[in-house]
C-alpha cells in the first residue's frame, strides 16, 4: 500500500499509536498541536515542529522570500497558541539548493527574526544544508504553559458552543487570487487583503494566552488544515459528534463579496486551510466572558455551532437545520493538491 | 553571490552573527552542538534539530530504512552528548513522496522508536508530509543538564589535552566501501565493522554524560563534519589553536589495514566525517580521571594533541612535528561532495 492510497490523517494515526509512549513526564505526545511535558512544578513544557517544502507548502512564485521567514515562524507561533501557550525559543533548519543566493538567506531570515520579535520569541538554534533542488525549512518552536491553563484538543464535551476567532477562508481565496492573477498587478483592496491573509498570517498568540488564562476554552486547536477537518480533530480526540451553522462562519467582505460571483467558494472558509485562527469549544456559560475577551483584544470571536453527540458525526448544516453533503478532505497532503 | 561559494560554515557564521541574541534565559544560542536555555533553578535545557535530505545526507541505496531511522535519532543524541546532557525528548517530521510505501514508513519508525529507546528518549511529537520526491527527516531532541555541568565548544584554554573517544574514519571508510561495492556482499569482517560504523553509529551519551558529572571537559563537541573542521569550532569558540599528532589519531584495525594499501586514506581518519565521536579537552592534571572513564565505560579516550595559542593555528603534525599541509573542508555542505 502506497502513502497516497492512506492519507496522511490515517498515517499519523496509524503511527501514533505505535508510539503511543506512557510517562509521568509526557502529559501530551503526538495528536495535538504541540507536545506538552512536565517542565518544572508549575509550568508545562510545549514543543512544536514543523516542515515546509518548495513546491508543497509554498511556491516561490507566489511567496516573497522575506514573508516565507515570516509564515514559517507564525505556523508554529500558531501551533503553541493552541495550546494556550506562551512562545518562547526557536530552532530553524534551512536547507538551500546550491544555486540559491545570499540576497534570498538574508531576506529569508529577516522575516524569521523579525516575527519572532513580534512575539519576542528568541531565534536560539537551526543549522543550513544543502538541498539537490528544493527550499526546506524546518522550525521548532518551544513555549511554556501554567499547568492548570493548557488546552488540548481533547476536553469538548456534549452540549459546549464552538468558536473561531477572525474570519476565515481569505487565505485560501488569497493563494487562489494570486495563481489566477499571475503577476498581474491586484487593484482591489479586499482582495489584496485576502493575498496578504495568504501570505502572512497573524498567528492568534495573544488570544491563546487570553482564553487559557481565564480558563475559558474546554478544547483548542488552530485552523491549519481547514475548519471542517480541523473540528473533526477535536470531535475525535475528545470522542464527540459536532455541528456547525454555515451562516454562522466568519467570512471577510472580501470574501463575502467573492461569493456572491462564485457561490461554490463559501467552501473556501469551511475547508480552505492556513487560516490560523483558533477554533476551540467553551461552556455556554462563559458565553459572556468570551465577549469581554473579545471587546479587550479587538477580535471577532464567533459562535459557530455545538458539540454534539459522537453518533451524530460532524455536520454543517445549512439554513434550514439540512446537513451539507461535504467530500471534505481539507489540506490532505497525500492526495492530490490543488496547486 | 551564491551559497556554493561562500560555504556552509561562513553562511551559519554570517546568519549567527545577525542574529546573536542576548536574554538572561540564553545561555548559548546558534554556534554549539545544541541551544542552552534556563528551565528551572538547577537545570538547562538544551534542544537541537537536524535535518536529513535523501541524496545529501543519505542515499537509499547504501541505508537500510530501518537504519535510516535509527541514524537520524543518533545523530540528535550525538548533539546533546556534546553538552554533556541526558536526552529526553523527540519530535520526528518526515516528508515523503507519496510513492513510498507503507512498510517504508514502518521500519523507518521501527528504527526510530528502538534507537530512542535504547536512550531512554520518549518520542513525543511530529508530523509527516508529501515530498515532490526527496524523502526528508528533521528531528528535534530535547534534552536536561545541571546547571554547573554543560559543556560548551568554548571553553578551552592554551596547554589542555585534546583528546577523543572511540576510533575515527570507520564510518568515512564505511561509506567509500560500500560505495565501491555495490550490492556485493562484504566478507571481510573488519570492512563489515566500518560500513556498520556508518550506517548504524553510536552516540556516545553515557561517555558525555559521565564526561559532565566528573566536570572534566573545558570543551566539547561531537565529530559529525570531521575530527579537523570540528576542532576548528572549538578553537574558534575559545579563541584558541590546536595542535594534533596524526600518529596519535586513533584508527581501527580495519582501517589500518585499509591504509597499509592506500595511505592517502589516513585522512579518512582527519576529515571523513559522522564518526560521532566526543572530541574534547581537559586539563592535564584530570588525565587520571579520565583514563578511569576510559575503563569504567570501556571505551577508547585518546589524547590525540594539545591546545595551543590562537596564533598558531590548527594543525596536525606528523612524527617528525612537521605540520601536513591540510585542504582541509570536512563535511561541507555547500561545497561538492564526494557521493
Amino acid at each position: 500500500m502506497q502513502i497516497k492510497e492512506l492519507g496522511e490523517l490515517a498515517l499519523i494515526k496509524k503511527l501514533a499509536e505505535q508510539f503511543a509512549t506512557s510517562h509521568p513526564r509526557v502529559i501530551k505526545g503526538i495528536g495535538d498541536d504541540a507536545s506538552v511535558t512536565i517542565q518544572d512544578e508549575s509550568q508545562y513544557l510545549l514543543c512544536t515542529t514543523d516542515t515546509l517544502v518548495e513546491d508543497i507548502h509554498f511556491s516561490l512564485k507566489h511567496t516573497p522570500f522575506y514573508n516565507l521567514g515570516r509564515k514559517a515562524v507564525s505556523i508554529s507561533l500558531s501551533d503553541i497558541a493552541a495550546m494556550g501557550g506562551t512562545p518562547t525559543f526557536l530552532l530553524v533548519s534551512i536547507i538551500l539548493p546550491a544555486s540559491v543566493t545570499i540576497d534570498f538567506v538574508n531576506l529569508l531570515y529577516r522575516g524569521i527574526k523579525e516575527k519572532a520579535e513580534e512575539f519576542d520569541v528568541k531565534l536560539i538554534g537551526g543549522n543550513t544544508s544543502s538541498s539537490p533542488d528544493k527550499i526546506i525549512i524546518s522550525t521548532t518552536m518551544l513555549g511554556e504553559v501554567f499547568k492548570d491553563r493548557v488546552i488540548l484538543r481533547e476536553g469538548a464535551s456534549v452540549g459546549d458552543n464552538i468558536y473561531v476567532t477572525g474570519r476565515l477562508g481569505d487565505s485560501a481565496l488569497g493563494m487562489k487570487i494570486w495563481k489566477e492573477k499571475g503577476d498581474n498587478i491586484i487593484t482591489d483592496p479586499f482582495l489584496k487583503d485576502a493575498v496578504m491573509a495568504h501570505i502572512d498570517p497573524c498567528p492568534r498568540v495573544r488570544e491563546g494566552i487570553k482564553i487559557a488564562e481565564k480558563k475559558l476554552a474546554t478544547a483548542m486547536i488552530d485552523i491549519s488544515d481547514g475548519l471542517i477537518s480541523d473540528l473533526r480533530h477535536i470531535a475525535e480526540q475528545s470522542a464527540v459528534g459536532a455541528k456547525v451553522w454555515v451562516e454562522k462562519v466568519p467570512v471577510s467582505t472580501g470574501l463575502k463579496r467573492w461569493i456572491l460571483d462564485h457561490p461554490q467558494d463559501i467552501m473556501l472558509a469551511l475547508n480552505g486551510g492556513e487560516d490560523y485562527e483558533l477554533l476551540f469549544t467553551a461552556s455556554d456559560k462563559d458565553a459572556p466572558k468570551l465577549e469581554t475577551v473579545s471587546r479587550e483584544l479587538d477580535i471577532a470571536i464567533t459562535h459557530i455551532g455545538e458539540i454534539a453527540p459522537k453518533i451524530n458525526g460532524v455536520n454543517v448544516l445549512n439554513e434550514k437545520g439540512e446537513a451539507l453533503n461535504l467530500a471534505i478532505e481539507g489540506f490532505e497532503h497525500f492526495k492530490q493538491r490543488q496547486e
